[in-house]
């Protein structure tokens, strides 16, 4: 096991596998076309919990307790966890923490979180400092949407543009137990802002920030679009994909079918009203830690790179009238033959 | 240069050191004791920007470019940044992001954030998956008190345990290039939650967590109070600190004249009305990146433990009558006769 510098921000990570993950989503998410690839979905948003904020506590915690359940480990062996939500002061991730009591690592990349946590988790792992490690990452869309934009009650109309926040949490346990799957390299994002300023279109502002984080960790490690089985942003849905292939290709990048979106995959944008598809933390998390993970490990000599998009404004910047700075992520995994599906 | 882990989430780090740091105030953190160890301090809180929260960012950045100054290095020769603030979504560390345009790893364990990005920092550096970090952490006083509890406008009155949210940001550079000061073990803290509810009084809440911290560390590292020349904690301020050295008795463990708290020395308490003392995650970066690291530099042999301390609440959980969970993150460094001040 090891990590190496291979460039400004890129990090090759050998000896680090996924042990098991954790994939709980909401009804919306578990009528769309992935739900059959989620460890569980709940009948509805709220689950019994007092408030919908306890709700997204619970659907973290079932995520992670599903993982650790799957790698047949129990907390106590969880040297330390690393996560992070959409909520003011991540408080979904913290509360969580209240209730497992391991050493805790809050991050924030909005809907970036999930790989900053996993790639900072990998590199904890494949450089000795940690023995396991559980990154994580969760949204709730009765949460998200009342602090970011509107109460639902309100029933305000909806811009094509717009994402739907995603009831959705994801959970990756990674140690140095060889697996099917194998962390390979990961890339942090730098901070792009092209001046976006609606709320109501953050594919078009993160497409840019998808692409620089892409197109540094192409140069990096010298492989090319062709050589993965699978390019997935995080949400930069329906609207973001379209202007991130027509911003590669002005750059002399040309994505294949290689490339989607794991916002475009959670709902059916025809018949569930979701417009440019899911959104938040949790998307990404529960799209790789449920379906792709366990569709890659049945690809021999896979490869996948995940490149979670965040928008980094809250309510305040926006209503002082501030531009919308964007971050990705990225975390490039591999098929390793092995024959246990995380 | 490595990293090795000695415990549970305590982590060796060797060949890493503290290349330069800055420390920035506000006008009332300039009028305390320490007034005149920090790099630069502002003559009003605003210093002529249009609102506060881009002032915060304003604070942060100058905290930054001072640092780098001092280390002769440019934002190109930075691999990542890793920091966090106490605003909702981080925005001030991710605006500032926007303009250095850096890798950006995003971190929130409320006023122990810096603690986490700085150990984060030191386990990248040494571990080589970067050649140098920044790690950085920033609060002001007029965004932190209007987002968590009122507008200052209404004038209401604070109890005695009340903290007071400083106007600080500090910064810290990390290379690989030997120097005065060596970072040579991190702590990553859990959530601790003794059952508080008074967001006036959170000294009280996290002192279990800073002690949980600390006696972890000891543990791991086999050192004892007295093995250090200086042990601070971030802000506990005055009723904390009196709770961890009684609670710590208890458990049986004697702190001495060694252990401090950057919250009960930032402001004269007799003097400025602060009450419980100073808070805010620029409260422990600044008095870390201001006095105590060019303290402990002239001292032969001197070793210091900073444990900065959190409480993860938000005013949605406060209102929602939750309790306050807490974290301690601890990072330990150590004088090497090295003859360049940070």
């Amino acid at each position: 096991m090891s990590v190496l510098r291979l460039a400004t921000a890129t990090v090759g990570v050998s000896g680090v596998y996924v042990q098991a993950c954790g994939a709980v989503v909401g009804p919306k998410e578990g009528e769309g076309p992935l739900g059959q690839e989620f460890d569980r979905v709940w009948p509805d948003e709220g689950k019994g919990y007092s408030s919908f904020e306890k709700a997204e506590q619970g659907l973290l915690q079932e995520a992670c307790d599903t993982a650790l359940q799957k790698a047949a480990m129990s907390w106590d062996a969880l040297d330390v966890v690393l996560g992070g939500d959409l909520l003011d002061q991540t408080v979904t991730t913290n509360f969580v923490g209240r209730t497992h009591e391991r050493p805790l690592l809050g991050m924030f990349a909005a809907c970036a979180t999930f790989t900053e946590a996993l790639a900072l988790a990998a590199i904890l792992v494949g450089s000795g400092a940690a023995a396991t490690a559980l990154a994580s990452a969760s949204s709730h869309h009765l949460t998200a949407e009342r602090q970011f934009r509107f109460p639902l009650e309100l029933g305000y109309q909806r811009p094509p543009t717009s994402a739907w926040t995603s009831t959705a949490a994801g959970a990756v346990v990674l140690s140095r137990e060889w697996r099917a799957i194998q962390v390979q390299a990961v890339t942090f994002g730098r901070v792009v802002d092209i001046g976006g300023k609606d709320p109501n279109d953050m594919g078009s502002a993160m497409a840019p920030a998808a692409f620089d984080t892409i197109e540094r960790h192409f140069k990096a490690t010298g492989l090319k679009p062709a050589d993965y089985t699978e390019i997935v942003t995080g949400d930069l849905g329906h609207f973001g994909i379209d202007m991130l292939k027509t911003y590669a290709s002005d750059k002399g990048v040309q994505f294949g079918d290689e490339l989607n979106d794991c916002g475009r995959w959670l709902y059916d944008a025809q018949n569930q009203d979701t417009h440019n598809g899911g959104s938040g933390p949790g998307c990404s998390a529960s799209v790789f830690a449920g379906p792709l993970t366990r569709r890659l490990a049945a690809i021999p000599h896979g490869r996948m790179l995940l490149v979670a998009t965040g928008a980094l404004f809250s309510p305040t910047t926006y209503q002082q009238g501030e531009t919308i700075p964007c971050i990705a992520h990225a975390v490039q995994i591999a098929s390793t033959g092995g024959d246990s599906a995380p």
